[in-house]
């Protein structure tokens, strides 16, 4: 059965984690979309323009056939319920529970505290910023590592983040490591993490949501 | 048609706001379940025995008939799942992404950040711990008052934080609003987060999720 075609606009900015989940949703599931790039750094997103789009006024908003709807993990969530194919979320509900249990550990448990609103009011010191990020990166990372393992030992094996397919845990872990590569973080404590993300980063398609890619991405240095 | 009978218990900390958000759940859907401490400010959560319950140490942690499940929002999207009456989220796929975004708005934009685990390695000074954790519920409410009024804007009225039934998001923003009060912080800036948490707090049975109300309360003071 075809899709409906609903005209997709994502505002975003290229090095945002949570912009980077969606891009990853609509690149999995093929979507055709147009980016609207939204900069962060000079504080674009705080315009009335983009609150309106984003109450939180955080990146990134998907609009659909003219309406916006924000928050990353809900944004997942609608895409894999308007465009089941391939789905992000298993179907069995204590499967889906584990699934979400991975997402939420990157997503409550690391972006917000890595968020750039939140590191500008925590010090204006880079170092400080720095050493507050990699402390809750590595703490998350060991959670998720930890999460996969235990799954892992309750039979849902695989080489991605939940067992043998991609899932949204997969497309939140991206934009993680993607982070931590940039905070040199060592991902040799972390061996289900790093083979579920060579496993996920792989997947058919997804490099064209990669951030270097987009239209506002800045030169590398 | 009877749910199937499930033992739960529930491992959570009288005052952590996704503990609480839990029982509310299981209070609105009328499930009866156990609840076990675990003391999160003599670090019990940290102990070997909770991590395998929950990997990132945090509470709370839902044991179902054995298995344990963690991260709240997995926790109620999976008790919506299993006993779908009364229902947390909307049919309508767009209306369940806009419950879902208000939840993150609590779950990812406030809640990270006002954890004990993170104010305790943001300062030892309580003054410095106040005022990080005033700021960020500051914001995330305004952040919710915008999009309950938006919500209004395009159509969906009523008194809860969604329309005219509770949903998950009144489940997030009960814990909210109950730490708000003890950061003394001022609704009277927030009018439909001020009305939604009256509505959804005279739900019918969800006093017996209150924080006071649990076996490892302290008394007030």
């Amino acid at each position: 059965m075809a899709a409906p075609s609903r005209e997709l606009i994502l505002y975003a900015y290229w090095r945002s984690s949570a912009s980077y989940r969606v891009r990853l949703a609509l690149a999995a599931k093929k979507l055709p979309f147009r980016t609207v790039p939204v900069n962060i750094v000079t504080g674009e997103n705080r315009e009335e323009a983009h609150v309106a789009r984003s109450p939180t006024s955080y990146v990134p908003s998907l609009v659909i056939d003219g309406v916006a709807y924000s928050e990353s993990i809900a944004l997942l969530e609608l895409l894999d319920e308007l465009y089941p194919d391939p789905p992000l979320y298993p179907r069995d509900p204590f499967a889906r529970a584990r699934v979400r249990a991975l997402v939420e550990i990157v997503n409550a448990g690391i972006q917000p505290l890595q968020n750039l609103a939140v590191v500008r009011h925590l010090s204006e010191d880079e170092a400080v910023r720095g050493a507050w990020t990699k402390h809750w990166i590595v703490r998350g990372l060991g959670a998720f590592d930890r999460a996969v393992a235990a799954n892992h030992a309750a039979g849902a094996r695989g080489d991605y983040s939940y067992g043998s397919s991609l899932t949204a845990a997969d497309l939140v872990l991206i934009p993680q490591l993607y982070a931590a590569r940039r905070f040199q973080i060592d991902l040799g404590a972390f061996p289900h993490v790093k083979r579920a993300g060579e496993t996920a980063l792989a997947y058919p398609g997804l490099d064209a949501a990669a951030p270097e890619k987009q239209p506002d991405a800045l030169p590398p240095g």
